[in-house]
Formats: C-alpha cells, structure tokens, sequence
C-alpha cells in the first residue's frame, strides 16, 4: 500500500529579514520530533520566503506612477498598492472594481500580482512574492542538505485564487529537486489503450496537500513535510507549470 | 504536530455497473491492513463511481444532433462524443479546435463535460461522470457506515484541466459530511489583522493530496483514504465550490 504522510511543524518562530530559514525548518523539525529524512519534500509557504528575504514593503515608502493612479481610480485600491503590483507584473489582464489581474513577473497569472497583507507586521506594509521563487527553493533545498546530510525536494507554495471555483488553494511557485509532473503520455491504460493528455500536476497537488495542515491564519504552521513521495536529481522550475495566455484551453470565454 | 496521512488501497478489482463500491472500498481496506477508523475522509475516483453507476456509454448507441454536428465539424471531434458532451452540459462556452469547454449539468466549467476514455474498456466506449456526484458520495458514505460502524466523509473527485497552468489535478466534484471550506473570515492573523478573503477550498485541496496515491494509469489504485482530518455533521455540497461565470474574478480575460 502507498503511503504518504503530511507533517505539519508547530512552533515556527516569527521569521524576519536576513532569518536562515534551512536551519529553523531543520530545529523545528527536530523539536517536533520527526526530522529530516532523505527524500522529504519540504513545502515552505510563500510569505516566510519573502519576509526572510526582505519582500516586505511599506505603501508609505511607494510613489505611484501615473498608471497606478488611473488603475487605482478604475479598482477602488490605493494607488501605492496598485504601483507595487504593476512593478511585479509583466502585463495587466483585467481591470475593474473587483479584480485586478495580471501576468506576474514570474509568468503567474495573479489577482494583485500575489500581493497580499495577511499575517504582516504593520497597517501599511504589504508582502510581495520572492523574486525567483525556483532560487529560494533551490537555496533552501541544498542548505537544508548541508545542515543534515539529506537530499530532499522543496516547494515554495502561494495560496490563491482560482478561475471557476470558490476558495483558495495552495498552489507551487517554486521548486527545487522536483519535477512539477507526473507524465502518462506514451503509456497505457488498464485496457490497453494509449494515455495522451494524462501530465498531472503534481507540484501543485503537493502544495495543495501541505495546505492541509498549514492554514492561513495564527495557527503558525507555515512549512509542511511530505513523506513518501518521490525526489528528483534533474533541474526543474515552477515556471514550467505556467501556461503562457496563449496556449491555455480556457482562454477568451466570456 | 499535526498529523495527515494519504493511504492509497492496493489490489482494488475492476469495477462494473451495480458494483456496491463501499463494500468493496471496506474489504481492500482491510486487505490493505488499514481498515475504515472514524473521521476517515474517503476519495474515490469518479471514474470507479461513473463505472458502478452505468455511466459508460457507447458512441454506436449515440445519435448526433444537428448541434453536435456542427460543433464537430469546429473541434474535429466525433459528432457521437460531441452529442455526449451537449447532453451533460448546461452551456456551451468555447468552441475551437482545441478546445470544447462548456458549463456542465453540476453547474462545473469542463472540457469536454469531463467525458474521458482512459481506463474505459473498448475502443467507442466513455464514461461520464455521475449524474449527482454530492448523491453518490451520501450513498458511498452511508454504506460504509452501514457497514463498519465508522462515521466517515466522501469525496468524489475527478482529474482535469484548469485555466492558466499546465498539468491536470484532482478536483471534488460530489462530498458528503464534509465542508468543502476552511473560513477564516472574521479571524484574526497572527498580528490581529481581520482576515478578510481567506475561505480556503479544502475538498479540493484533499482531492490533491488523494491524487498522489491514486494515479491515472494502470495502477488500479481508484481510492484512497485521508485520515487526520476533520469531517463534518451538516449537509453540503461540492457545487458550492461552483463559481458561476457572472461572479468568477477571472471571468473574460483576453
């Protein structure tokens, strides 16, 4: 029987700039009492990436530019947060009073870039996503290695918005020493048949499963292990899971 | 520490119409050394529920409609699948050569009305989903209660395509005594900030984690079961997590 198994670490410090975040998620798992093991892939919400590196901004320290104004007008936001999500965004896709979305820096397409204020320090400060979340997943996975010898996987993961369903869901933004995919294409079926469009998304199911016992309020529980699944030795990127607008199934319905 | 393991039930049998699955979801379960315990939440793949239900349908017994034809004609599909899918859809949202998306009878955006092939025996034959998957998981939850004295959650969950990212997921598209979200709104975050947009699609997420045991090849694993969760006592429905068109954020992106 296949067996996986989520651990959620309690007891995660609150995490500032310039934090080591390796070597806490290696404390904490040790205080929780189940460690590191090889082959462990370690989920680590997005938001103590970023307060870690520094993606902590203050809208008093934000000029909105004169683009920032008019959308801001159009979506009833401040024009300094508006200013922030245009800086991480390539291209602007929908603009009005309820939703602002964009095509991220990173390729994501987003509601505000990504940009959110839950569980930030400060009326007017507002976390931004880490600038290359593939290298903050890579930087952690080999420290972690460094720290106890074991080879495991990371995920950065975002919780957000989707198109047609309600509800967040806690979706892969950057990975390291993990194929976003598992491929069924060439295989067969049960009764022989050809599988030709089976690429599951595993990444994202591995985000979303962590979500499971991370949360999204004080329950201070941003990083997740999962036990049981399978590493890889091959360099991937969470990008590989963005569909640019222009191949995606789903575009233009009205 | 919290706690959430995914055990995926080896050695399941080949399912045909008017199989009682939760009889035998309880008996590889117990082959399986893990037997049903209290609280359990049970994922079961639609298409095993589709299949126990009758709904496997043969293109030669289908009849095209002069719609069905014409739409073929635009997805250079067969005219036969095509009548299948206007039948298990309530409105059609994109027709192209790529792609067929319609809003489906449950209320859920899919390509196709979700109708799939693999692991279907015979080369015209496809299965539907369920026609009240909600329906199917009340009957399969109530069995195994029935059945083992365990008081459990089921969710019904279906693999497919999602807007804006690539790979397929596991999605809940029918649950009983399960709520489809964790609300947070109202709380407060860990700086006692109101967490205004935070409901998080739970069944979703744990029709992900499902998936990693699951697969959707030939590894007869169409079950799993989720222990370490919290079910539910009140009536609820997977189409909650249904956003209509109208209300949907990313409704009419480019």
């Amino acid at each position: 029987m296949r067996r996986i198994t989520i651990l959620g670490l309690e007891g995660f410090p609150l995490v500032k700039e310039g934090d080591d975040i390796a070597a806490t998620i290696v404390d904490v798992a040790r205080r929780n009492g189940v460690g590191i093991e090889d082959g462990d892939v370690i989920v680590v919400s997005q938001k103590v990436v970023s307060k870690a590196e520094g993606r902590v901004v203050d809208l008093n320290d934000v000029e909105p530019s004169e683009e920032a104004e008019s959308i801001a007008k159009l979506t009833e936001k401040d024009p300094r947060f508006v200013e922030l999500v245009l800086r991480e965004s390539r291209r602007v896709l929908k603009v009005d009073p309820h939703s602002l979305v964009v095509e991220d820096n990173r390729g994501f397409t987003y509601i505000n870039s990504g940009i959110d204020k839950s569980n930030v320090e400060g009326p007017t400060r507002y976390c931004l996503l880490p600038e290359d979340p593939d290298e903050s997943a890579l930087r952690i996975a080999e420290r972690i290695t460094q720290l106890t010898g074991r080879r495991v996987g990371v995920v950065v993961s975002d919780t957000s918005a989707r198109p047609f369903r309600r509800g967040l869901v806690n979706f892969a933004i950057g990975l390291a020493y993990l194929d976003p995919f598992r491929d069924y294409r060439g295989q067969e079926d049960l009764f022989g048949y050809v599988l030709r469009v089976k690429r599951v998304a595993v990444a994202d199911e591995i985000a979303a499963a962590a979500e499971l016992v991370i949360g999204q309020g004080r329950e201070k529980v941003p990083v997740a292990i999962i036990r049981g699944l399978r590493i890889s030795a091959s360099k991937h990127s969470a990008r590989e899971l963005a569909v640019p607008r222009e191949e995606d199934l789903f575009r233009g319905l009205p």
